[in-house]
Parts: C-alpha cells; sequence; structure tokens
C-alpha cells in the first residue's frame, strides 16, 4: 500500500493509530484508517463410494500438485456457498449436503482455511480452467508425497483416520511457518 | 474505494477482470486488481461455575448492549489468539484452554464469526476501553433482550441448550439480512 485508496495522498504513515494496539497504514490528509485482515480460503472435500476427489492444479503457485477444491471467500458469500462454488469451478462437481470439518489457522501467511465434507451428487465432473485433472483416489492411491498444501494433507489424514473411527468431528488447529528442513534430511547430508 | 493504493490513479474501473467471475476494483494504469473479501471476528463464551461473562459495549455500534467480547482478527494471528487476545482486551480474562464452538456466516455484512467456549482462569477480569461492564449471569438473568448481535444470542442459545444435554458440537450456520419488521409487531398497528 503505497497511496490513500481514500483520498489519494502518496504521504501514507505505518503508526499505531491513537486506542489501538498495532501499527495500520494511516492516511494524515483525510485520517483513513486502513486495516489488513487475514483471508478465508474455504473448500470441500468430496467423497464418493470410499474415495476422495482430487484436482491437479493447473495455476501457480503449486502448479501439478493436487489439491482439495478450495479458493478465497467472496463477500456476499457464506462459507458453505464458498465452498460448493469453488468445487463447481476447480472440479465441476455438485456436492449435496456438506458438514463443517476442518478449521486451521495459517498466521504467517494470514490465512484461515474452513474445509467441508460432502458426498458427490454424481460422477459428472471434469477440470475448470484452474485445474489439469480432476480424479477420485482410493486411500491407498493418494497421491501424499505430491499435494498442494499442508492444510489438505492434514483435512486428508484426519478424514481417513476419522473414516476408521467411524466419527467426523470439527478439527481446529493451526499450521506455523514451515521449519526450515536440515540438509541431511534433504539428502544433501 | 477512489484512488488506486498501488499507484495512486484516479481512474479505477470496477468490472470483471479477465478470467474471474466478479467485478473488482481495477486499475487501467497500473493492472492491480484490488480484492476484497469478508473479514473474521473471532471471540470467546467464557465460563465460570455455571455462568457467562458479557461485556457491555462502551462503543458504537450497538453501544450499551450486552455481547461475548469478540472483534477483527489481525493479521499474523491465529483463531485461538485472537479470541484471547480480544477476551483479554475487552474483559481484562484470561481463558485456560479453548474449544472452537459456533462459526457463522453473515453474507450481507461480509463477516465470518468464529466463537469458542473456554473456562475462566479466575475472578480478576474488569471492563477494558471498549466496555462498559463486564459481569457473570446465570442463565435465568442473561439480558435476552438486551444482546448486541444476532451472533451472540444464538452463540448463547446454543451454548445453553447443549449444556442440557451435556454435549457441545461445533454449529455451523448462516444469519443472512434481518427481515423488516412488519409494523404491528413493533407496536404502530
Amino acid at each position: 500500500m503505497k497511496f490513500c485508496s481514500h483520498c489519494g495522498s502518496a504521504t501514507l504513515e505505518f503508526r499505531i493509530p491513537d486506542g489501538d494496539s498495532l501499527p495500520r497504514h494511516v492516511c494524515p490528509a483525510c485520517q483513513t484508517i486502513h486495516y489488513q485482515n487475514p483471508k478465508v480460503v474455504v473448500g470441500c472435500l468430496p467423497e464418493w463410494e470410499g474415495k476422495v476427489l482430487l484436482c491437479k492444479r493447473a495455476i501457480e503457485p503449486r502448479c501439478g500438485l493436487w489439491t482439495l477444491p478450495a479458493g478465497f471467500l467472496e463477500n456476499g458469500e457464506t462459507l458453505v456457498a464458498g465452498a460448493l462454488r469453488e468445487t463447481m469451478e476447480e472440479a465441476g462437481a455438485r456436492i449435496g449436503s456438506t458438514t463443517l470439518y476442518t478449521v486451521i489457522s495459517l498466521p504467517h501467511i494470514n490465512q484461515i482455511y474452513v474445509m467441508f465434507r460432502g458426498r458427490l451428487e454424481s460422477l459428472d465432473f471434469g477440470a475448470g480452467p484452474e485445474s489439469l485433472e480432476v480424479c477420485l483416489f482410493q486411500e491407498e492411491d493418494v497421491p501424499w508425497d505430491e499435494l498442494a498444501f499442508r492444510t489438505i494433507t492434514r483435512t486428508l489424514r484426519n478424514y481417513f483416520l476419522d473414516r476408521k473411527l467411524g466419527h467426523f468431528p470439527v478439527h481446529e488447529s493451526a499450521l506455523e511457518r514451515r521449519a526450515p528442513i536440515a540438509p541431511e534430511i534433504m539428502g544433501a547430508g
């Protein structure tokens, strides 16, 4: 943020406003305080006869890796509406009813993931413009080493474990910044 | 948004960018697309020996009405950290462990409420600068007609019902725009 979006001033300050506790972009010309807040990513874990639907990403970041259909919640949307929209956009798939499943905070990138479980209505699905492929996977065929995001890995691991236990509670958790990988683990040792 | 916050141009367009499906503020000078997304409000339902803690608001909107401690999630925060921060700021109260409880979409005002349950660590609490009073209430004393927000009413109603049932599942729901109240209900008929 270099200019005030309200009055166009180029002299924005980054300081703690009176009565506040965190620094904000503040315009000294028009006094507007420009707040910046985390974004919500919504998505689905679509189920079909013991399989789960995954999309191979056609766009960066993580192009070519697999994900559950998910994307940024839009203004005017409920969480469920956003999850169903992303599932249609990325996988051309319809979900019957949805149930809240994982809620994951990613404070280092200012995102909150909210993932739902839901049963596919039919096998009528296919890759949208942001996907290269859309496939159903049995648990043993999930490409664990080629998943795009840790939120997706965590959601899928929870799912297959909960399925064995016969109970799908909502899982609330956080993923902090990924620790640097030690050289010996990377095979350079 | 009247000016581009990236280049300062005053000729912002509001149109659907190529490959997108919704209108955005787009800068024709520098091509920046300014996305706007819902904000997350996080808060707590603090419990103490059968009572719940409520705050009387000292600020607008709904100044003078009662609420659970809650506010906007900040960049760099987890949901739990934000809920604990708001509980400290508004009620001077510490919560031991928290459990996710209600998740409520408010699409007409572009907000997602995420409320946790948690036990107060002690009776050492008091009104912060945004509260006039902070009190513990038995169920029968909750000022139902003086609650500030429908999300708070819903969270408290869920809580007292679940307590009778002995089970506190996560409740995911939406509140749409409030229907206009018919004149006869308002006492004008």
